[in-house]
């Protein structure tokens, strides 16, 4: 048997953690030869349903799960971890307003992106999913000096899958025929759902679905999905959030496929002539773990105002938390 | 690509399914290269909630995930089916009696089975899992003449998995080191968790624990850790009840291991001195989808009571039901 690799999860006995724990216990994100250790991470409050969290993963008799690790202290839940969800975040209250809302979860990323710097494994694969999870992932990058800002990515995973779907549904095609979609930008309404370079069965998209569905109807319905899954359920995305989030780590953690690209957060090199060290979406491969995001397309004059548009709320975003970076 | 299979699951916007459903897409219950169709069956309320389920589904872009169809009508969900979990049942309401819960239960349970014998696969695997569950099998064979009633199993998986998971934690060894536990009876709180056969590292159980912690220990806590998981968590057990629904299912299709056997309610056929028809959980193995009692086993006189105690309330259940039999 494998050495077990040490998972942290924050927010863990919230609904997106209770769709995510089980199934890395299944062993659907390293494989089903990997023993796992879990860290879990939860405010106060939160530790009786915690503890029933552990009683139903023990019920479960995993043969994969090793070890299981309940605390309210960062410093014990990122000991010497591999990857880290950082899930839980504060949910916007009745009243409060967007700059508050960067407040309070910005506090919260500083104090575990230091956790982070002083404990995790130099190697940590950290996923941002609490939004909002560009700023929040900027942060805690900006208060682990001592790790590699690129051990940290925000997820826009799910933004991704929901293009995959919205093209796929829209041309009567499956998910696998549809490659090369982008995400560019803030996990928020501002992002860009990009199609410019998107294949449907290795046809360039915009050749088969009309420009204008594009950009009067995918746009808005990817920008709004949350909404419309919130207004549908009763509840906000969580087993989807939970899928996107494993998919991400995985293929972060193996490499993406030779015959596509992802889309993931990551701190800005300045491609695209997006401003350096902003935590933006771009379309990325991994190989052996490393990053790297995909160069030389060709951007439009569409694409470039869209593009600029989600930059400037993340500049925005920026300049209300950077009085915390350390 | 193999021929996608049809799986029927009904309660489809409940907690237990909204954690069965994405796993299913993924995966997990017959592997990365089996395709699926998915047919969910809700009652006219949920609808709008399942619509937002299968959005969820949906923004996952499962590549397995082939076709997923929705409806309030038991004969559009089962149609030629080849599984079909059963998780909607009636909750217990407020000053509702035992008979009450049974018999509002048994009726929706007699239209499903008069539904999977009109239409289903007749190879189908029916796995009950909606409380009382046992009975509930009892009833959807009993209106399905002309299936076979070994095409019906209901869950003791999870009483199972919990009966391993206390083992192991009171031990100290690992999940995968106990075999050969075995629950009697019905799921409900007179199940007889038994380890009298059951092997830690291969030796006997009741040679490495005390018999005083099985009986006075053990044995409760098994039949009230649903409610003891409702304490902590606030809610009731959906993540562990889903991963031992898809275990029960897989190792039904798939066969179980020659190391080990498990637990499974099927019609009985007189083994161990059980009233034949009861639906009651017996030790079983799984050989090319054929699920055979396991025979032989010395029964002593404390086993022989406590086994008696639960057939004597499954015959009280099939009592207060039977004017439902077709």
């Amino acid at each position: 048997m494998k050495t077990p690799v040490d998972i942290a999860i924050t927010g863990a006995a919230g609904q997106i953690s209770y769709s995510l724990l089980f199934r890395l216990a299944a062993g659907e994100f390293l494989g089903e030869s990997q023993p796992i250790n879990l860290h879990l991470l939860e405010i106060p409050p939160a530790m009786s349903a915690l503890e029933g969290v552990v009683m139903e993963l023990n019920d479960c008799a995993y043969p994969l799960l090793n070890r299981i690790i309940t605390t309210t202290d960062p410093k014990v839940a990122f000991d010497n971890v591999d990857y880290a969800f950082l899930v839980g975040a504060r949910p916007r209250g009745a009243g409060m307003e967007r700059k508050d809302l960067l407040q309070c979860n910005a506090e919260i990323f500083m104090v575990q992106g230091k956790a982070l710097n002083d404990v995790a494994n130099r190697n940590v694969k950290v996923l941002v999913t609490g939004n909002p999870a560009n700023t929040n992932a900027l942060i805690a990058i900006n208060n682990a000096p001592d790790l590699n800002p690129k051990n940290f990515t925000a997820m826009t995973m799910l933004d991704h899958n929901r293009t995959i779907n919205q093209l796929a549904e829209k041309s009567g095609v499956k998910a696998t025929d549809i490659k090369n979609v982008i995400i560019w930008g803030n996990h928020s309404n501002t992002q860009y759902p990009d199609i410019h370079h998107a294949k449907i069965k290795g046809q360039d998209a915009l050749s088969l679905v009309e420009n204008n569905w594009f950009i009067n109807e995918m746009i808005p319905t990817i920008q709004q999905r949350g909404a419309a899954i919130i207004k549908a359920r009763g509840q906000s995305s969580a087993a989807s959030a939970a899928t996107a989030a494993i998919k991400q780590m995985r293929l972060w953690a193996l490499g993406t496929p030779a015959s596509d690209w992802v889309s993931m957060a990551l701190v800005s090199d300045g491609s695209y002539d997006i401003e350096k060290g902003l935590v933006y979406s771009f379309p990325v491969t991994v190989n052996d773990g490393e990053i790297n995001i995909v160069q030389g397309l060709e951007i439009n004059k569409l694409s470039l105002e869209k593009m600029k548009l989600t930059e400037k709320e993340l500049r925005e975003e920026k300049e209300d938390v950077k009085h915390l970076f350390s």
